[in-house]
């Protein structure tokens, strides 16, 4: 066997194993495992390290204008290689339609902004916001066709925000033709009123934003998201979720024969509500939807992630600079309804879960490639192309070595902000090589792939196993959608 | 690269992924995958096999004395020959104490039992049925220490049973040395008061078996084993979960930040209560404990299968033959509670899932690698030697063929049952071939391998990721137990 | 001591207590309770009889507009008679603002429509469809100081929908006021998208409301009311609650510390969605909000009764004749979605209860009172003046005949209906005279009432014990609502 | 009208009811309610006070040996004296049996001590430790027959416990007869195995006694107890609950449709684990089982309170002394394993619940009035007797000074107590007049009563409504018990 490049020495991990091999490539594929490879074109020592499935981040902003209008500070370009230095090979961002876009031309913008720029490989879930019939019935199915497999709709944001009726349209369709669908779910009517109030009363501090996206607006969006997929028996993805009584209602849908599944971000895992008591505008840079929250919480989502009642562990990179142009647009002291919501974090997202997860004992190896791999591959039809180490795959590997200990700094990461959240944090364990089907993207702390590198990914449709038709429904009793009347 | 084998053309499948390549194995070890293997001296031809980690039968009685004195059936050469006609690769049956007997000469006898005749790898789960102080404190250590880390105990049976402050007592000590506890979960008070009851009415038939255990009586025994367990902080095992309630409590539980673990088996997922309303003594066949539930019953267990509530997915073999020395030992028409309790399932195990939960598209081929293997290897301590298809890794394999149908009788099957209780059903899928430690034991549908083949399997504790003695407690706001205290 | 009236001999109940005593009434106020009385103007002789606080029957239309535009064929002569054979002695209907309308103007017609005929004291529930500005801050505040402490909104219907950001709105003034909101709890989204799919398929024949109409429409949208009303910390009754799971969402609100009630209706008890089977149009006579529904869900609703889940039992009457005037205005056979939904049960609904409840041991006597009559008087703020059978108390009572038994008929009730669902029961306990402040409405089997005869009842605050300012949210985890704040 | 006694112008209060009348009574029978009452041989003024039925004490120990032998410093006399002044007006304490006792000797003893010294009318409820066959089938039934229709069982205290197949067998003959059952809730095995290790670690001050008794040895048998009654559809009384668990176990079998009922005791509502950290011995004056939690469980029962999931509230009055002959029997500064369990509270629970619960706007009047003295009769079988004020029943009354205000001491109780855990407690509201069926007990701060003056009080059976034979299990799918079948 010839190779174009063998990953010597490592310990390799997937979701399921880890052992002691060499990583074969050739043509950009592995093409073995095994001890003692020999006849390479290209070696790469990794004693002492771990060969790992590169990240694919599914969760992410990137060239994308905000609910407010402002666009992202990171592009395609900023944007991918901040997400190759933090350990991931795939970026699946969101191509947003804004009302009253046609569907078509939301995927050639995005694709105008992706392909020249982006060095991973990448695809787009499509954010709706206004499904008309032509919508339905012809754009999501072309966009289907065309390999975008998983739709994403709001139920918050006076913007983006779909009806229930349009939920529902929405995720029959995509039953229809196997795309998963994504929501973010906050009771608009709760924090808009909340938001009201506490403005007419001069309450605008950092602070008030968590007060005023409370967390029985999760919960209840939740549960009716969750009511309304399993009423058309649709499988449904709960993201960023930051609530215990959220999470909880995540994992019984599932007991009771739902296709529900959950995705929480480091933010809810590391931060909390306090950090948005710094003095304003400091606090700002804290400001996420939902909202940081407390002490409690932050240990009953661990305990959520331990339990398996998320399958995605994500960052909501959502990069608005603290100046002008981000945070601060509305001024330099805003009030926190106007300031952008969302921080970054792709970089730090897989780092921080492998120091205070994996290290720390409160995970496994192989939990955390599930978490910040292959789950999503087989959640977004890319699985076992991307998100494993197996013969036949992509070569996307991400090489760390777990002994490493950086402190955190905006200036230290390589997307096109100014602050990062996690500044002075000690984390242990870093990538140091990033391989895109066999391609360097990073090694030795450089940058080593070009603008444009990166490929768009057709993907599969959302695995229907234990969801075949002829089975859709039998066990889920809570479906009264009937197929055989409609 | 020189292999003494090589698995050419198949499909892999682990708990993770699925993908062809050839499988290279060298002195007894998986040592390559890839394409195109060459320089094997020996080399099976796997084109439209799928190639599995061997199956890891964790729960069956072999060469085992009943709670009512009858040997089982099965001694461990026709045991591990059913088990390996199965698709399974390693046994790990149970070593029972009796009342009085020291550990260690419990051990001793089933070394004996087991050593000079399984043709797999082995290892026990000591029973624990008396637990005196020099138990608790001398022998169940040395227990540990010889690799046996999994302790079983019986909430029910009169001469197994063991107390609440007994079970305290095993709790704490294999939480000290990192053992798991296997727990059969079933209120002994409703029980005998049940059958008492109905005895003395002349309600004997053996449908009165499933009146008799009522699914109250389960679930009341999972609550509470789940309550001692959580107050030490201890994991424990839940075998043979056989109701919807008493599943939820173990889901629950993961969900509460507890270490608890469900099982379910094959009879729980395909066989009904109503197979015992077959007139007497036929009722008998299908006596066991838990007893067989309804139809509802079974739906909901399916939907915790997929759901991820079980861990395991076990036999139960049982085996007591129909005639004067098994089922019929008190009589050719026994009343139920004379009964010997259980049932042979060790070798349609893995076929039934195969054939009603992949084929049909109810689980995911990964599902049913970690349900009938790698989640055992890695509960009972030995992943990743046993378990997966990785490097390094022992060559235990079972290559299957999908689209084989078959019919099912007792006469087909190779243990020492006269009677299946799976008789007629048509099944697709079977194993076709199984190697351990690379060596043949089964192919062609012929056993290859000899009495005492098999090695005795030195376990590794418990996998305390996420539960560290760091962690212990910190996620299980239920744990009283206080370390600082004790 | 004189008395205008005495009733001697007769069994009271109130919701606490069953004893035999005479009742002594003066000046329409009862007076006395003791063992013969004497100097009595006129006697009833209530021997072997029961002696009851007269019912309040506080969920009926009556006058009113349905959704759809039709008039309700009882008007406030016929719809109090009714409700006074059906041994009530109070009734609140409803005031139903349209959009567009002022709330004022609401009042003022509502009056012009019961003062001049209703035969019983009366009130009504303010509905709220157009809650503008002027609404929340001048008329309901109005309607609250001229007595109209409780207000309805609708999460369903389009002319009746309000938004869940105005139903905050509405909340926040109730609880400012100390007025209770009734929620009518269905998903507006699923029945309408189920609707327009079940009508294109030509799915119109009766049946097919239930399944447009689905338990997951319910749930959720009682869910998310008790989410609104909760998190600012105000009390909210959930009308004709129609399911178990929602029924338990209720229950478990209180257990939080929520001030959440239910009520359900004898439609839910008594009938099932196999009666919309009959073959249409006679279906359409059991087309009601939320549908009928099955035999476990019956059971379920049952247990919440005993369990003391409902603190009220309504009878919703809803009087759309089964001619062009009601349910078939849109033609002989009309599809189920152009059927004014309700049925008539104002006369039915205690002596239902009677029959099927308290004789057949299912609940107590003074259950009974409590449901029919107590608890409906304490909700809306007439207790103890009605309600009760205590010194101060109006004499309103109704005397029952525990043993006389009748078979149930159109003709023999007194509404203006043409149906009714119950035809062909045979009930045992009647109302055999009631009393309003002491003067006979019924006696004897007829009605000694005149039009007009009835008072409007100017009722208090809802009552705030266990809720006062000082302790709102103190015992209520879900609030963020936060006082301090806003 | 001639009377032996009428109370004026009070303010009368029955669980259903508030209203201002005269209380007429004659030959201890309250035989009318009305304003203005005359001829009366005696008068109380009662203007500006409330009238209110007797409280009833259902839960304390008088004259009994405690689980370690040492008898309670309240006799009889003291006994019922103290409740006096309490505001009670009919006590049912235990009746205990040994093991090896006789039931019929347990009733002739507790005879002897009650009826020559009892100030107030009383009963027992006979606690059984040593259920044979001859007090199951002859003596239970006697005991029934002699109008004692409740058993209490302890799950935990060696002396006491009784396994969960005695309780099945108890549970199953209370259920024939028509008594219900009270449980003493506590796994024995957690709490013997904690004290085992904490006492070998010398953690023997006070606060360990909390530490010994975890929230989870009360959930987890609180759950095995409603298992347990479910299971043969029996009712069962958990008393003294004092976990939030543990009363979400009692509600939601409620909601099952079992009969299950749960009480709490003033300690849990006002008293605090850290009350227990005070220096030793001060700290032993507040070990109580199952002990004092913390400020959110707390929080937690009064919620319960409120929402109704509690039937009743009682003292658990067990009156050891602060010296030799009580707390301190095993030395002056003893291990908390070797205190008597309890302390004094008959005389405080009712006026704590007032000034608490009624005047800070908690709970009713009414609510008050049903919690402390109408539940119980109801439960017990004294209603309506005892437990309201109503035509017919027993002039059991007392009268409160809604106003007064004192501060409570020990030297203020009337019991043999030599400490109460409330000292220094300010509390409003006191009763200042107690009548037994019309006769002084307490008037004007002083005892009028003598000793003897009680009367026992044959019981009926537990009120079936509800839960007749032939509606027996219809409505608890929990019940596998199947009469048709045993």
């Amino acid at each position: 066997m010839q190779f174009d490049l063998v990953i010597r020495g490592g310990k390799i991990a997937t979701a399921s194993d880890v052992f002691e091999a060499d990583v074969g490539i050739k043509d950009g594929i592995i093409t073995a495992l095994a001890r003692d490879l020999q006849n390479a074109a290209d070696v790469i020592d990794a004693t002492g390290k771990l060969v790992l499935p590169g990240g694919i981040e599914s969760h992410c902003h990137i060239a994308q204008e905000s609910a407010t209008g402002a666009m992202t500070s990171d592009d395609y370009y900023s944007g991918s290689v901040s997400a190759a230095f933090g350990g991931n090979s795939t970026i699946i961002p969101f191509a947003a339609q804004h009302r009253g876009q046609s569907v078509r031309d939301v995927m050639r913008i995005y694709d105008d902004r992706a392909a020249p720029n982006s060095v991973l490989d990448y695809s787009y879930h499509l954010i709706i916001s206004d499904p008309t019939d032509k919508v339905i019935k012809e754009e999501l199915p072309e966009a289907f066709a065309a390999g975008i497999t998983s739709f994403k709709v709001f139920m918050t944001y006076d913007k983006l925000i779909v009806s229930d009726e349009q939920m529902l349209d929405i995720l029959v369709t995509a039953r229809e033709y196997g795309a998963l669908t994504m929501v973010h779910a906050e009771n608009n009517a709760m924090i808009k009123w909340m938001v009201g109030r506490l403005v007419d009363k001069g309450h605008t501090q950092a602070r008030y934003h968590a007060v005023s996206h409370p967390e029985a607006a999760e919960v209840e969006a939740i549960n009716r998201g969750i009511s309304l997929a399993s009423f058309v028996d649709a499988p449904l993805l709960i993201v960023h979720v930051s609530t215990d009584a959220g999470a909880r209602r995540v994992a019984e849908a599932r007991l009771n024969g739902q296709k529900i599944f959950g995705e929480t971000c480091p933010q809810y895992l590391f931060l909390e509500a306090s950090d948005l008591d710094r003095p304003d505008p400091e606090g700002t840079k804290f400001c996420c939807s939902p909202p940081l929250r407390n002490t409690e919480t932050q240990k009953a989502l661990w305990r959520h992630l331990q339990a398996g009642t998320f399958h995605l562990y994500s960052s909501d990179h959502a990069p608005y600079r603290f100046d002008e142009t981000g945070k601060l647009s509305s001024g330099p002291n805003p009030p926190f309804n106007k300031v952008a919501n969302g921080m970054p974090g792709i970089e730090m997202r897989a780092p921080l879960l492998f120091s205070e997860g994996v290290l720390k004992g409160r995970i496994s190896l192989s939990t955390f490639v599930a978490l910040t791999s292959t789950n999503a591959a087989r959640l977004f039809g890319i699985h076992p192309k991307k998100g494993t180490i197996a013969i036949g795959s992509d070569a996307d590997i991400a090489i760390w070595d777990p002994d490493e200990t950086r402190v955190v700094t905006a200036q230290g990461m390589h997307d096109n902000m100014d602050y990062t959240p996690f500044e002075g944090w000690q984390v242990t364990g870093w990538p140091v090589t990033v391989l895109s089907r066999g391609k360097y993207v990073v090694h030795d702390g450089e940058l080593k792939a070009k603008a444009g590198q990166g490929q768009f990914l057709k993907r599969a449709p959302f695995d229907t196993t234990g969801y075949t038709t002829e089975l859709a429904g039998e066990l889920n009793p809570a479906s009264n959608f009937g197929a055989q009347i409609l």
